[in-house]
Order: C-alpha cells, then sequence, then structure tokens
C-alpha cells in the first residue's frame, strides 16, 4: 500500500477515521505512531498526506491535508472477455493499477457461462479490487467497469460510439502486426479469452475497424499480456 | 497449456508416455482422444506435434514429431531482488513466459531473511514454474535461476562479468529517466524490492554504469512491473 485511500464518509472536515483492517495495517505492518505522517488519497478526490492524531488496535485518526493532483489517466480504454474468476480480481487490480479508467468486461464464445456467477462481481469485490489497484500505484480516481454479458449488441451498439476516434487494437495470438510502441494517441484495446476469439468474433472487431496485433510468437496467458501490451503501446 | 513438455526420460525413440496430472490434463481438459494431436516440445530441445496412440485415466502415450526449433529467446537477464514467497512461483512463471532464459534473484537490504526458507526454492518447485510458463508461451527452453543470498560479492564481482556488453537498467520508482523503448541490444535488468532498493544499493548499481529507469508516476508491483517493463524495452 504506497496512498492510503479514504472514502468521503470517513472524513469529516480535515479528520479522517480508519478503522478494521487497514487500521491494522497501519500500526502493524507500517507500524507508524502518533505524530507520523503517510500519503492519503479521497477517492475519486485529490492526493496528500494524512498525519496520525491518535492511533488504536483497531481506529487511526488522521489529520489530513489532499490539495495534489492524481497521476494523469493512461487514455486507454480495454476490452476483455470474461476472464476464469480465479484470475478476475488480479486483473482488475492490475488493470486499476495501470491507470486505466475505462473496462468493459464482455462475454463471448469461448467465455465459460458459470464465470459470470462469480461473487468477484459484486459492486463490492470490483471496489476492493480497484481500490488495492490504486492503493499500489499511489492512484485515487476509480476506473469504471461495464459488464456486457451480450457479444452482439456491444460490437454492434456499442462499440462505434467508445471506440469513435481511437486507435484500435485487437490483440490476438494469430495473425496480425507485430504491436507497435510508443502511442500517444487514445486507444482502445480488446484481450480475448483463454483460447482466444473466435475466427467471428476477429472479423467484427476488424469490422468496426480495429487492427490486429500480436505479441511474437509466444503466447502469454491474459495477467502477463495486459501489462506487456500496455507497457509497450502506451508513451507512458 | 499451449504445448505438452516432455523429459527426455519419458521419450524412448519416438514413442513418450505422459502420467499423472498432465495425463488427466489431456484426456479431461483438453478431452483428446486416440489419434488427436497436441503440441509437443521436449525440455531444452525442439518442438512438434504428438499423436495420441493410448489413452488411460492416468496415463497417455504419443508417437512424437519433434523438428522446428523453439521461439528466439529474449536476451533480457533479470536481477531481482527475492520477493514475497506468496508472490515467487507467479513471478518465476511470468518470466519463463515472457522467453527470459537468465534470472540471478538476490538478497539486499530489504528483502526479508525468512523469504529464503520458502520450500518454493527447491530446485523441483523452480522447475515446475518454469515449466508452466514455458508450456504457456509454446517454448522450450528452460530459464537459468541464479540464487545469490550475498550483496556484496554479487555486485562486486560478480554483475561486471554478467552485464559486461549489456544495455544496464535499474528499474526504481524514485529518480531516473522515463523508461526508454524499443531496445534491440542485450540488456541486463534489475528489480529491487517491495519498498525498493536502499540509496546504497542503488549506488553500487550506478558505480557499474547501471542506467535508472522509472515506470512513470505509478508504482506497480513487481508481478505487473516485469510484464510492463519487457514490453517497453524489448524490440520483441
Amino acid at each position: 500500500m504506497n496512498i492510503l485511500l479514504l472514502e468521503h464518509e470517513q472524513i469529516n472536515n480535515s479528520l479522517a477515521t480508519v478503522s478494521g483492517e487497514k487500521a491494522w495495517h497501519i500500526s502493524n505492518i507500517l507500524k507508524l505512531k502518533v505524530g507520523d505522517s503517510l500519503r492519503v488519497g479521497i477517492i475519486n478526490g485529490k492526493i496528500g498526506k494524512g498525519e496520525i492524531l491518535n492511533i488504536e488496535e483497531d481506529e487511526v485518526k488522521l489529520l489530513i491535508q489532499c490539495d495534489t493532483l492524481p497521476p494523469d489517466a493512461i487514455d486507454i480504454t480495454i476490452i476483455l472477455a470474461m476472464p476464469r474468476p480465479k484470475a478476475l480480481r488480479r486483473i482488475l487490480k492490475t488493470i486499476a493499477s495501470l491507470g486505466i479508467k475505462q473496462i468493459y468486461l464482455i462475454n463471448c464464445f469461448k467465455v465459460e457461462k458459470s464465470y459470470w456467477q462469480t461473487p468477484l462481481l459484486s459492486d463490492t469485490n470490483v471496489r476492493q479490487a480497484f481500490i488495492q489497484g490504486l492503493e499500489q500505484s499511489k492512484d485515487s480516481i476509480m476506473p469504471q467497469i461495464n459488464i456486457r454479458k451480450l457479444f452482439k449488441p456491444f460490437i454492434e451498439d456499442e462499440l462505434p460510439l467508445i471506440s469513435n476516434n481511437k486507435l484500435k487494437v485487437l490483440a490476438h495470438p494469430e495473425g496480425g502486426v507485430l504491436c507497435p510502441a510508443n502511442i500517444s494517441q487514445p486507444m482502445i484495446l480488446a484481450f480475448g479469452p483463454e483460447g482466444g476469439f473466435t475466427k467471428f468474433e476477429v472479423s467484427q472487431f476488424i469490422n468496426e475497424d480495429f487492427k490486429q496485433i500480436q505479441l511474437g510468437e509466444r503466447i502469454l496467458n491474459i495477467e502477463t499480456a495486459i501489462p506487456f501490451t500496455i507497457g509497450k503501446l502506451s508513451r507512458f
């Protein structure tokens, strides 16, 4: 945790109250004491620092001063075929930590129906994964997740709107050109499921002017492919 | 699993015998039958395909033909401060899947002593993590891991030799220049522990002509930072 994020409800004027696991983390892992400071941020607000006024096992009181803007967002929208639930939380955390703010989680042919039943998709769990990612990367702006369980209306009706004026990139292991580097324009970047998008699904993206790229001879798993591709594509 | 890797001992002329978990995977996950083929490779050898001759719950017999070279290695040596054991297996798997063949796992000030006790560092467990990474990325060449529990002799005696004629890069969140992109020369790339290298340790790398780079305003965790940095630096 490189920044402690606070909900608006935790703050009263410049006083913040932290309880539960995070209070425990502050006293037992960070081993902070009264008078010490740590980096804090207000969710969807500014960042700054908090001075510890009082510390107990299950509650910490902080005097906060937040007047710095968080890091600039990366202007990349991610379209992601719903992954295996086991990996979902880590992927959402990774995406948040990379500074991405728009995610479309979509259905497609090779996504197993049962994946959509996972409790990890609840608002609370998604929010928690995002907060963990932001607290890793010293950011305070929550990503937005858009869950689309129907492929066809997503591709036909929504994709043209959300991809307008963006560089459209489809990461797909077979075919395509090598991934370009160091792009500064806004991008929208689609990743398929394990086993990939079907030929028909690929053609749907191509119809929408997506450019098919690949990452070399190796097939990376989605948890590796996302940071690898963002690292290559993004100017930063 | 995008390729099935075989040990030399599993092969007799062109006949390979697969048992245990992998046999189970072939019949129950891949749902293959007699006559079906799958991509196979010989560890530290060539890759090709295997045709299923016989399949039982706990043993599969394959007729293999391996005459293709595996993908080219990425000419990047990774120096990695020993991470939290919880993350170690995944990190080794990721590094293997990226095509990296030389890893130095080193000690430094902020590595907790207890980390070195983990059973995940046993030859068997490291090998298993590497094989998982290679089977993800369709590669057959095992990475080499070098465990260095003493920082000073590593930096002073060994580092000058292993970094000779390479672009030397130290990924460190504070200071440094923005990570360059699309480099084609051989590289050696060092990552610190959670909390980073100490100032003294950073200066030791700088003394050895390492160039300090950072990844923007965000601090990425090591599991994200490795593929992100490799994606940015590597030509492929």
